[in-house]
């Protein structure tokens, strides 16, 4: 088992990467506040690791409420977040219950919401079971829900008690919810840290076969390294830099997720087909080689994510984009790349060569495909 | 003009106190971030305050978004919180949008927790215009909405960047608000500040009768108190009095409202008949003399409060407080009175004595009512 503390002042928390420990509950225990627990978790998730874990909880004399919500980004809205609220109110649930969310990150953020809000806020632990939700959600403190006209408008920052990456769950992932984590795992090596990059380049086929060292290693280094930009930038208010270089590929990304409906694209792979954008723009501007661009369309495309966007429009790229919550004062703030391995926010980037960009990155389609 | 400071380390904000203060601009202009601003209003008061406030806004340059909201508690939901969300959403409003609430306690709270929230926190002004929001929700940081199954159950904590209590706004308030104000005013002098409670038994009638200079010393006074018990204890960890020693009568009045539906009592009529029914309960175990609960009693009646509570029968008085967030691990949690001027939290109270001091305070009636 691998620890890694995020230290964020009073709100540090660790987290356990490792096999075996989704209802490892003696390193739950000193956790919980009260003799309650509400499990949140889905369709999907609930037959494979719920009853362990609830059962595992009630062994150690927790009363235990299970919250089992349907699967999908289409599901990451208020309504589903009111029956989490309605089974916490129904059950009496005070202020010392500890939410568990057991899922990937759609859980994590409705569940991490969920705790900060009810009650006007309770303890949580964070289980993620898909790569994604263990190298991106499970750092930071990001919860929230969608809105119609846009992701992750209504939220809070709330930061979990633990996190337990448990790399067994790995097995039973979808490969292609594989391949989208994987998209956020190169983006640590693309935004500030080339010899993981390099590390990646050499690995790639590993991570893809679910190899658990190659998978542990990578989770290790990516949250290590999401908790340093964390660190220094908890609540995202940094002028320039911090927290917001986590974005590179998402003001792209949204865009493509919003236009065709939540769960089209998983967010992974509109964030891979939003970083090769942003290298393309890159690239454009002159501040990276295009064979910096060939070689991070080819990391990608080793990890089986969709190199092509949807042809949507360029206005209607721009429209969505504006709605984006990393615009300041109205100006389109993007994430773009110096080099492999340091990325940069800027507000100056001219309309026309974002059009560029986009139209040099744009395919007939509207499903992900692998094909590049 | 009056000026407090609330003080929460890098949270502190001022309390500024004074006629004439609703539309001035002018203390305002340090505090916005952007050059936009939401002012979040209802149908009662936009008439009133809207358009002054508006165009003083838009003569220092600022693009002003209005969100005029139903008025009244039953619009504390989940639903109207949505309608605040949509407008921002619609007009692109992006993360340097400052939120103005100008109303009172609903208002307040609803658009806290939407400043809270929205695109995970934006700034936010308080101008409240009712005397309960100016000497309650003006101090202290909690916002937040209803659940059909409690008041408050959903929120945040979250501080404005300056509050403007404008002592000309209580003259367009309605009699039955004023005197629902004036039971916090008398909370603050019960739990902490003996030398108030006796300066209201001296003015209560010049703050009746809403002589300005009372007002503004009664609304002063319990800033100060109030500042003084959220500074120590912000986010009502306390395990021991602090921050919870504030919801005195209010388990009780929670039951009232909740039970009747929000609205037919006002907040500060449950409040104050819930008072009464804690100093009953804190006679009936002998720590307050009858003589005390008669003075309460007459200082809430010369204040035009209710002091008979409705008939819901015991058991359901129980299990409405248990719905209250302020009791942990299942038990029943009351703030009572040791003396006029000092209260305590206590979870060691037998349901017996709570039972007879509801008893005690009942009568058939359901709309509050000023004969005692």
């Amino acid at each position: 088992m691998h620890a890694l503390e995020v230290s964020l002042g009073d709100r540090s928390y660790p987290i356990l990467i490792g096999p075996g420990l989704y209802a490892a509950t003696a390193l739950m225990v000193d956790h919980f506040v009260g003799k309650r627990v509400a499990i949140v978790t889905n369709e999907t998730i609930a037959p494979l690791y719920l009853a362990p874990l609830t059962n595992a909880l009630r062994d150690l004399g927790l009363s235990v409420v299970e919250i089992v919500l349907p699967d999908g980004e289409t599901y990451k809205t208020g309504n589903t977040l009111d029956r989490i609220y309605d089974a916490l109110m129904r059950e009496r649930c005070d202020r010392s219950t500890t939410l568990i969310a057991l899922g990937g990150g759609v859980i994590g953020d409705m569940c991490g919401y969920a705790a900060a809000t009810y009650q006007r806020g309770v303890p949580f632990i964070q289980i993620p079971t898909t790569l994604l939700a263990q190298v991106d959600s499970s750092v930071g403190g990001k919860t929230g829900i969608n809105h119609p006209l846009g992701k992750n408008m209504i939220g809070a920052f709330w930061q979990p008690k633990l996190v337990l990456a448990d790399t067994d769950t790995l097995n039973t992932l979808p490969a292609r919810e594989l391949s989208a984590g994987l998209a956020e795992v190169i983006k640590y090596g693309l935004i500030r840290d080339y010899a993981f990059f390099e590390w990646l380049e050499d690995n790639m086929d590993r991570l893809v076969s679910c190899d658990p060292d190659a998978l542990t290693y990578a989770i290790e280094r990516s949250c290590a390294n999401k908790a340093e930009v964390v660190a220094g930038d908890e609540r995202e208010t940094a002028k320039e830099g911090g927290r917001a270089l986590l974005n590179l590929g998402h003001t792209f990304g949204h865009a493509i997720e919003t236009a065709l409906g939540y769960g089209t694209w998983l967010h992974g792979e509109a964030v891979a087909t939003g970083m090769l954008m942003a290298a393309q723009l890159s690239a454009h501007l002159g501040w990276l080689a295009s064979s910096d661009v060939a070689r991070i369309g080819d990391l990608l495309a080793r990890a089986r994510l969709p190199l092509k966007a949807p042809r949507l429009g360029a206005e209607k790229y721009f429209d969505l984009m504006g709605h984006d919550k990393k615009n300041i004062g109205g100006r389109l703030r993007l994430v773009l790349l110096k080099r492999i391995g340091e990325a940069i926010t800027t507000s100056a980037i001219e309309p026309g060569d974002v059009l560029a960009a986009i139209a040099a990155c744009c395919a007939d389609q509207k499903e992900p495909s692998r094909d590049g």
